[in-house]
């Protein structure tokens, strides 16, 4: 399986990349980027340092959107900074990468791989879908000819995390999200409704501790950043909401109920960024979205430590 | 098994009552009735009146709640006059029961039936669910023991009909459906998720107009008024909202698929009366209710229209 990840690299998508690359069954042939956790410049940079530090430099990187549609401008929050600290990566200072960011572009980067692999290319998004409803305006055709789309965005069963209606990679570009989910093209959505299933806390992450590479470290340490109390509002802990996509790219059998349903997004009002069942397509026999409902989450979390851990252990850090 | 149906006597839960009463696994034990569709002493006199049409005056009749909890008045909207008529059943007019309603409160004869009955008990609630909470307020223990709790109810995956968020039972008395859906009794939500799936137009219907039974007559009288275009914003036509909850407790297997996950309701703010995972109770492996996201339409609309033409046919009204 051919994978692209989306990501606009704040914490929970280095974990997320760690566990793709860790991955026997998936060839991440290339990284897009998009603003979200973190602004554009950050992602990209995150990007190709975590690679570094994974010592998987020969993965491409694409620069992405900007800001949202609709929007000119994009601009992270205090809050965003509470969570992913202010360079995203929980203030953990990465070697610099030597390599740079590929010239094409994200959105022309997805197109070409579609038609490169069609069935063949899965594409996890763990940021806002502005990438992803860029290159479906640009060519549906190509696009529809992914072999699975999968995202990390939404909740539909719970309330949201930024408001009582909203998951932040959809409140982050609503329009977008509103496109790709009304475009007709397949998709499945790992929202809050299963991310927050997959709760780890202390002891799960010292697992990593013992490990003695500059990785291992690295990830420990912007990990523990990310779980501390003021994200959690508990003591330590939360929900691996980006792994979880990566893993049900991999294997959508962790899926323990899926339901199958047409989607749109609010744009507006207090209720923005609301993902909920588009009332024109109830009775549509085709439905374009699969929203994950429930998680096996123990076998997650094991296959989500498995595979780090031993990525971790064996990667050799530059 | 023994059934009580919990109605706000408008044109639907006619329709349910007479598809329960055609039912010949349930033998309907009482019907409590409540303010909704219609205000309480309405709800009274149209379920009496509707049961001498239906030829089943032997079924007890209990007034139940006059208005939502926290509340002390209750008026229907002029929204509601134009779905159910002034009258609350299309502005037909039956003859007048010759039977008065029980001297035993609504409340009383759920919890008594419940400690008589147990497992053998299924309640389908079709209107508000302020019976149903002060049931349990008052007896938690007892109704804890029936078998099975079937409520037309809320609206989980797509928007609400009396707001973007709230479906009409739910925002009539949102504390006492709050009460109800974290007492940890369980039950099944029959929202609008699934009733919106059962749709039936005009050529439906008329099905019945050829069967030469009063009953016949004003059951289609009323129906066709229900299902006029200023109701469904269509031609002709709309869901079968009640029925399929009495559907849902006599064969759970119309279901196709239904969701464990425990709820919340919203009581304040814009979106009063949403109905929404309880996050509290996301990871909480017992789940107080089951509700319906998908339904086998064309089985339950094909048993819906047998057992309503057959009862109908062999009524012998008064």
């Amino acid at each position: 399986m051919k994978l692209i990840l989306d990501l606009d690299t704040g914490i929970d998508d280095a974990l997320a990349l760690t566990y793709a690359l860790g991955q026997p069954e998936a060839e991440l042939i290339g990284v897009t980027t998009t603003f979200g956790n973190v602004t554009i410049d950050k992602a990209v940079k995150n990007t190709l340092d975590l690679l570094a530090l994974l010592n998987r430099e020969d993965v491409p990187v694409f620069r992405g959107s900007v800001f949202p549609w609709g929007s000119n401008s994009y601009q992270t929050t205090d809050d965003l900074h509470r969570v992913h600290g202010l360079n995203g990566i929980g203030n953990v200072v990465l070697l610099e990468s030597s390599k740079a960011v590929q010239s094409q572009s994200a959105v022309d980067f997805l197109i070409e791989s579609a038609e490169n692999f069609g069935e063949d290319l899965t594409i996890v998004t763990a940021g806002p879908l502005t990438n992803l409803a860029e290159a479906i305006k640009k060519n549906s055709t190509a696009m529809s000819k992914v072999g699975r789309i999968v995202m990390m965005a939404g909740a539909l069963t719970i309330p949201g995390n930024l408001s009582p209606f909203a998951e932040a990679n959809v409140l982050n570009d609503p329009l977008a999200a509103k496109f790709v989910l009304e475009s007709g093209i397949s998709f499945t959505m790992i929202g809050l409704d299963v991310t927050l299933q997959t709760m780890i806390d202390q002891k799960d992450i010292k697992q990593w501790q013992t490990i003695p590479t500059n990785a291992a470290k690295a990830i420990t340490e912007m990990t523990t950043y990310y779980y501390t109390n003021e994200y959690s509002g508990e003591e330590f802990g939360g929900a691996l909401h980006d792994p979880l996509a990566v893993a049900a790219a991999i294997d959508p059998a962790i899926l323990t109920q899926v339901l199958p349903i047409n989607l749109t997004v609010e744009t507006t009002g207090p209720s923005i960024g609301r993902t909920i069942g588009d009332l024109t397509g109830l009775n549509n026999p085709i439905k374009s979205a699969a929203v994950g409902l429930a998680v096996d989450s123990t076998a997650f979390l094991e296959d989500f430590f498995t595979i780090t851990n031993n990525f971790l252990m064996n990667v050799k850090s530059i």
